[in-house]
């Protein structure tokens, strides 16, 4: 049997989802070929939860390490942030980010790009998976393994099972979310697209390895992420989601009329199951408006949210 | 039936690879699970015929087509090479190129950067496509689109119905190689990893494009294939092929031990039905024989060279 979305309320949102499939999977001026149905979807706050932005606590374990090996890193942020568990250091900083306010930036990305500094993909993808074995989530209480949104699973499932091909297009880490995708989502490395750091090939005799600089390659977010798209896949996506500002060049792109496109916009409005928050989001879900893309409520749309 | 090496002559080169896969594919020791068996291919030279590097003749075209549109050029290299049809200044700038000696390459950089700058990913497309419908290689008489190597293409196929994904891992052009590269090799255009201008979204109304930048984004070769393999695929492949210098850290990327890995190197030998030369893969050749590469002798391996 073919997978449904029980887990979503009756409702706008879901009949919007049930019906542009069924109009592109059927005979009709709207049928897609399958090799075409690329979905694409953001990471955080869209297939699960950013407050706070999960692979900051792998950083930040990372930057306690650091600054226990080195302790003039503790006067300095983020690695001062850091060893002081002061979480809301970084909260500010993405949302101020978000608002167009970098001054944090400077700060944060040295930190980001240093920290993996020097290790091979091997080493990365060892400690990531490591992670993700054991670390939980501060406030919900769950393994960070177990923060994806069960509504959204259901949807990349269900997507799946009518010939889409679905991909994570994230301003996270890739190696980071490589880690972790198959099993929550059930996509596969090649199909996550995101935020990295410079890789260089060191030569060894018949063989070699790719060890991570402290230099940025792609911040996967805002206009990169059509950029991305079209490296990556080659084609436009014909469904698309997120949750913010920095998502909708990635929406926008989606669209190629006359050709049939969905966009979803996942809202925070949910403070007793999840978060209730719109801050990065004000533009998207002003478009939202505009467009008539998709939004979902999380309170409203979702009967649970995770699994 | 499964996919046979029916145009390849019997000898160490092909035993080397149907070993290989029937080692990987058998229960044992040396097995890989399907997800794991990632094969990468350079493309000039490897599956398809690089005297001259196919890519130059559209280029050309469009650098003619810019000398018409602007007398000045027709002074410039390489938009002078373009107009006088000199094929060998652009054969001397690919060969001093892996010697090692840069001195044309400003130039051609530039042309090459500057040659679809404005146009969308969609344009682009739509002219690579055209080219290969109508254009046809200079000296070997045939269109460019039947310039497969038709043992290779066999090897894609024989590799494929034993599990393997096959990749392109080419220092040519993405977006052109992704308009041939399902009618010749059967692989799709996600599965092709190639050089490319930055391409930048421009947002318009609900929707937007791609337009290609007069900016590299990446020169995919040499150091870089292994770097762009690990961001594409998240994985080492464990069977390489190519035929060049530019190809080396790829082919070493690969060898994981304990885990088996087979490198193949493409040797043009064959005058009489396709080129002879080595002159790019000195030191590819000297590795090969350092560390038991299979090579492949055009001349004695293939009974065929093209369909």
């Amino acid at each position: 049997m073919r997978a449904q979305l029980d887990s979503w309320n009756e409702g706008a949102s879901k009949r919007a989802i049930v019906d542009f499939v069924a109009k592109v999977t059927a005979d009709g001026p709207a049928f897609v070929p399958p090799a075409d149905r690329i979905a694409v979807f953001d990471n955080d706050g869209t297939l699960w939860c950013e407050q706070p932005v999960i692979q900051l606590a792998q950083v930040l374990q990372r930057w306690q390490e650091m600054a226990q090996q080195n302790p003039r890193l503790r006067d300095q942020q983020p690695w001062k942030a850091a060893v002081e568990k002061d979480w809301a250091w970084f909260r500010t900083a993405i949302t101020k980010h978000y608002r167009g306010d970098e001054s944090d930036m400077p700060a944060l990305s040295k930190g980001l790009l240093s920290a993996f500094e020097g290790l091979t993909t091997d080493d990365f993808a060892a400690r990531a998976a490591a992670f993700f074995r054991t670390e939980s989530h501060p406030t919900l209480k769950r393994l960070y393994r177990d923060c994806g949104y069960a509504p959204m699973v259901e949807l990349l499932r269900f997507l799946e099972s009518r010939g889409f091909t679905n991909y994570i297009v994230s301003g996270g880490g890739r190696d980071f979310i490589r880690q972790i995708a198959g099993d929550i989502y059930g996509i596969p490395q090649e199909r996550i697209i995101g935020s990295s750091t410079s890789v260089a090939f060191r030569e060894q005799g018949d063989g070699g390895d790719l060890l991570h600089q402290a230099r940025l390659d792609v911040f996967d977010d805002g206009a990169a992420k059509p950029a991305r798209i079209w490296s990556r896949i080659g084609k436009r996506p014909i469904f698309a989601a997120g949750n913010s500002n920095g998502d909708i060049p990635m929406l926008q792109f989606a669209n190629a009329p006359p050709r049939p496109a969905l966009r979803l916009l996942v809202m925070h409005d949910d403070a007793a199951r999840e978060f209730d928050y719109v801050s990065g989001a004000e533009r998207s879900l002003a478009l939202a408006k505009q467009y008539g893309w998709t939004v979902v409520s999380m309170k409203n749309d979702w009967k649970t949210v995770f699994a």
